[in-house]
């Protein structure tokens, strides 16, 4: 099927059937989908945290304002971002590609200097409004990965951030959380979204044409 | 092909074949991709621009850095986002969604309460901060469209979005530039990348465990 197809097959499931399992082969392919998303200058500054840990998932409930779906799911997907931007982050980036591509390390030092003229000099809350928006970018892989396989998901930003980062850790990783995508099947004959019309703008509306 | 070998066929084209263009119905399947994204409340808070104009896009070259790939491309898509929030445009979306299925309008009026509840009550930074992020996941199925099609692309954050925001009257339309995506044909015998390793974090350091 192609891909528009699996868009409009997908959407934001609302109930699960916890019953039902994802494979983790179709899990592994998912998480690759958002691996492989393009970045800002390469950089990939953003993790995928994989939880089936059934206690933590329940937990995870009171931190995502009650929503159900982040224990009834199969799998659940938290994308993380780096907190700030790092010399060190940047060389160990540099430093990998360089090296993977069998060029000598520092080939690509004019281009990494002025990344850390530019991102240094900002304060950590600017850093971390640009690492926040490259997740964002492998999150629609994912999705569109998910869809593919007929996999269900429910991409989510509502959950406290500040508690979720606590529960898991990730602030002395370098990490905060910014997004959510349960995976599973839906239950659908409890899901009042499944058989809703998906309503977008207009094409008309939504592209300007400049000829 | 499937998804993950699409996205393994792609990288960000350095130099176009400027003498190829991609066909209108594959550069609307792109666009459609991208409108078709799910979106924070689906509130749908970016627009795509399409650009074909050769005296425009000659113009963007200097407001991105001098990178030639706006100006050789066929098309231009440009991402552009709500400057903040307002009552209008939420309500306005949420009028359309409960227009389309045939709901009384109001329907979801606490949920979109609470919406306006938090955005209004936020800097238009904050709201910048989140609308920029939206148009991201439809990056991210753009990019991964015109993979499908074999349409070559460069995901682009590099270039002046003031100026790019003056050229194209996007202000006072309510509208910040964010990303920018060439779409085209490679010319494969002087982009320096093509033939570059595709270079991703290993998974075992990209994905985090919680069993």
């Amino acid at each position: 099927m192609a891909l528009l197809d699996d868009l409009k097959w997908r959407y934001a499931t609302k109930k699960y059937d916890s019953t039902k399992k994802v494979a983790q082969a179709d899990v592994d392919k998912i998480i690759e989908a958002a691996r492989l998303a393009p970045t800002s200058s390469g950089l990939q500054q953003f993790r995928v945290i994989e939880i089936t840990n059934q206690g933590l998932k329940d937990k995870i409930i009171a931190i995502a304002g009650g929503q159900q779906v982040v224990a009834d799911c199969s799998h659940l997907l938290v994308f993380a971002v780096w907190d700030k931007y790092t010399e060190e982050r940047i060389d160990g980036q540099f430093d990998y590609i360089t090296d993977e591509r069998e060029l000598p390390r520092g080939r690509m030092s004019s281009y990494t200097d002025r990344l850390k003229k530019m991102y240094l000099n900002q304060t950590e809350k600017e850093n971390f409004v640009h690492t926040a928006r490259q997740a964002y970018i492998g999150f629609g892989m994912a999705i569109a990965q998910a869809a593919e396989l007929k996999v269900d998901c429910t991409p989510m930003e509502g959950f406290s951030t500040d508690a979720l980062d606590e529960l898991l850790d990730l602030r002395p990783k370098g990490l905060r959380s910014v997004l959510l995508l349960p995976l599973g099947y839906r239950d659908a004959e409890n899901d009042w979204l499944v058989n809703m019309k998906k309503v977008r703008k207009p094409k008309e509306e939504f592209v300007i044409n400049y000829k």
